[in-house]
């Protein structure tokens, strides 16, 4: 008889992936995804980072590599941390990955044995609750407000909680909320981390995409006993179909994700980080995020204009400085899981705020992402989902 | 306090990859990869296939794609089964992974709680153990001869054991053993799967390097009821740099690897499926196989007959039909770990056997690559390796 492990019943086929199948269809203006939009992708830039790899690097670009990743192309992720991040990293401490995605997995599977506790934002990544769930953790959400995870509350956690073993943040425009956590808080935040010694997962996939104010310092760069482990990625920043992330963590912590690298894909693509490398090399991919943020800005700066106008006062929704999300909160007494199928039918899309609270509830939120619509999709799709909440909330007086 | 998961326990950074590392320099003649020759890679024409991919469909090269895999790709595997493994499968039943190392980290993930048993063939790959260790599974080795796993071997522990949730061969040009499974062992062992309803891990890296004799089916092409899991590779018969492999699988099973997928990596490399597919449309990868074959067969005629002629008789050594290895068994009072510090002051290296037995013990074997190295470089590493082994034998005397 075929016996499955008991971690494949925590992973059910999410309506998610069902939902983000039927927002394909070209008549659907989806703000479900989380894509990067295609037209900016540097095809031809990369084009010619290819030619030279292959014309000069052939053999090498084949075949096999370390696990760790390349030491050209490690250093350059190093510097570029530096520069957009704060971080002073030794190209020694970055492992190159299969995107973050892996830095997720990797993570869940380095610290969590079944029943141990991973601490979170609530809402939080649902990748990284998917993830996480493969190795049968509990999820304790942690109060969250626009400035970052509560303090107090995370204490009062960590007080009660003996099995704590990791804390998942997403500082930078968080997925799904958009928002970011300010100086102050990340500061709090490392002393309490410093105080109990936990380490502290920081994904930042989204931090290099800021329209404007000030950089903040990442988690990362204030990490004084190596408990924080960065994840980066080139998704947003270059193109999502290379697969490449990186993990940049310290001493004893980077030896356990690279022996998880290991044995569960030996490396990341050896071609990819050469090309990626090269268009480094040749490009300033500095210049390249910034036409991307200046596109996306202009997205969002259309999609809250256009809810501003459209939604009814009761959709409470965040104003984003950067990345690819905005975040709103409707009546409780809204279910956005059912109300997705009545915008499905005026074909426009979101992805329902359940997804993003581990242990479920919550369902009167959804995320809307806006970085790979045009303008005046952008606004028709909003004018269409706020008729639909608009009779949702008449429904239910 | 930093507290990891129990099974980084079992992970401890290997004294092969540290061994692997010391092979690199230029001086040394390794027998000890398992990597494809290099000057064999089709760069030119994988140059030819990245330039169409990115003139001519360069956006979605660089976007997500599904977790799935191409259609159009995994038609091409379907049919590339068929004609090298006597595997009919619809392109539905493939999953696209990041090398089919990929392929058996779900392995484990997919079937194993703690304490569960997953049976494999004695000696096994040492990749595979790695990667089912992280799910702190037991093994149990079953008995192998020249012609496959021993049935009644395999019944008896059938029988006597509850938790047997997966059995895991390879059984065509095995790692490390260069042993092929006779086509009666491999219907004899069916019959038994079919009785006993055991899910079956068939690792085929392999089996298209054929030198000689005849083709024999793959497990998975004898499968009536969905229960082996078929685990190819581009790794061996084209490039390991794009790190492309797949499974193929029925049903609820090939759901359970696709949820796996889905919470690790999302998906493998977008333009690396389509480049290889690119090359597979524009050039026979069938051909290709064949110049592999061709040198490769010649090598190992090489080795062998360098063995023969070098070797005591007290060594004893397996004869592929293909692939990349020979299995070398020297006398039980052998240790071939700590011969290999002798082997490598004369800069001479191979893998020592005990890595390839997850419960220990075997350390009067060793496993000899042949693919990557040029035909005198390969007789003088073989004298080399003859004189250690010579040495060896007259101290123990």
């Amino acid at each position: 008889m075929i016996r499955f492990a008991q971690r494949m019943d925590l992973l059910q086929g999410s309506e998610i992936s069902e939902l983000l199948k039927l927002t394909a269809r070209p008549e659907i203006i989806s703000f479900a995804g989380g894509l990067p939009s295609p037209e900016l992708f540097p095809v031809e830039e990369m084009k010619a980072a290819s030619e030279r790899v292959l014309a000069e690097d052939g053999t090498r670009a084949l075949q096999y590599s370390t696990t760790e990743g390349f030491d050209v192309f490690r250093q350059q992720i190093a510097d570029m941390m530096e520069r957009q991040s704060c971080i002073k990293a030794h190209r020694d401490s970055i492992l190159v990955t299969n995107g973050s995605q892996q830095g997720l997995d990797f993570s869940g599977r380095v610290f969590l044995d079944k029943g141990d506790v991973v601490l979170m934002e609530s809402p939080s990544y649902l990748g990284a609750i998917n993830s996480f769930k493969t190795c049968e953790g509990r999820f304790i959400e942690i109060d969250t407000d626009d400035t970052g995870m509560k303090i107090d509350s995370l204490r009062s956690v960590l007080e009660r909680e003996e099995r704590v073993k990791m804390i998942y943040v997403i500082p930078d425009f968080q997925n799904p909320s958009g928002r970011t956590w300010s100086l102050e808080r990340r500061k709090e935040f490392m002393d309490l981390i410093n105080e109990f010694q936990i380490p502290v997962v920081e994904d930042n996939a989204y931090g290099p995409l800021r329209f404007e104010g000030e950089t903040l310092p990442a988690l990362k760069s204030l990490d004084t006993r190596g408990l924080v482990i960065y994840l980066g990625s080139f998704s947003k920043v270059l193109a999502p179909g290379y697969r490449l992330g990186w993990v940049c963590a310290d001493g004893k912590i980077l030896d356990m994700y690279g022996a998880m690298a290991q044995s569960s894909t030996l490396q990341a693509s050896t071609i990819a980080q050469l090309e990626v490398s090269r268009f480094m090399e040749m490009y300033s991919l500095d210049d390249h995020v910034d036409k991307i943020k200046a596109v996306y800005a202009k997205r969002r700066n259309v999609m809250l204009k256009a809810m501003e106008q459209e939604f009814p006062g009761e959709a409470i929704f965040t104003r984003p400085q950067g990345g690819l999300f905005t975040w709103v909160v409707l009546p409780e007494h809204i279910d956005t899981t059912e109300m997705a199928k009545k915008c499905f039918e005026k074909n426009v899309a979101y992805v329902p705020g359940a997804s993003f609270f581990p242990n479920g509830g919550n369902r009167n939120c959804f995320r809307l992402n806006y970085s790979c619509m045009d303008e005046d999709r952008i606004v028709e799709g909003i004018k269409r989902l706020a008729s639909v909440i608009k009779e949702e909330l008449l429904c239910m007086k």
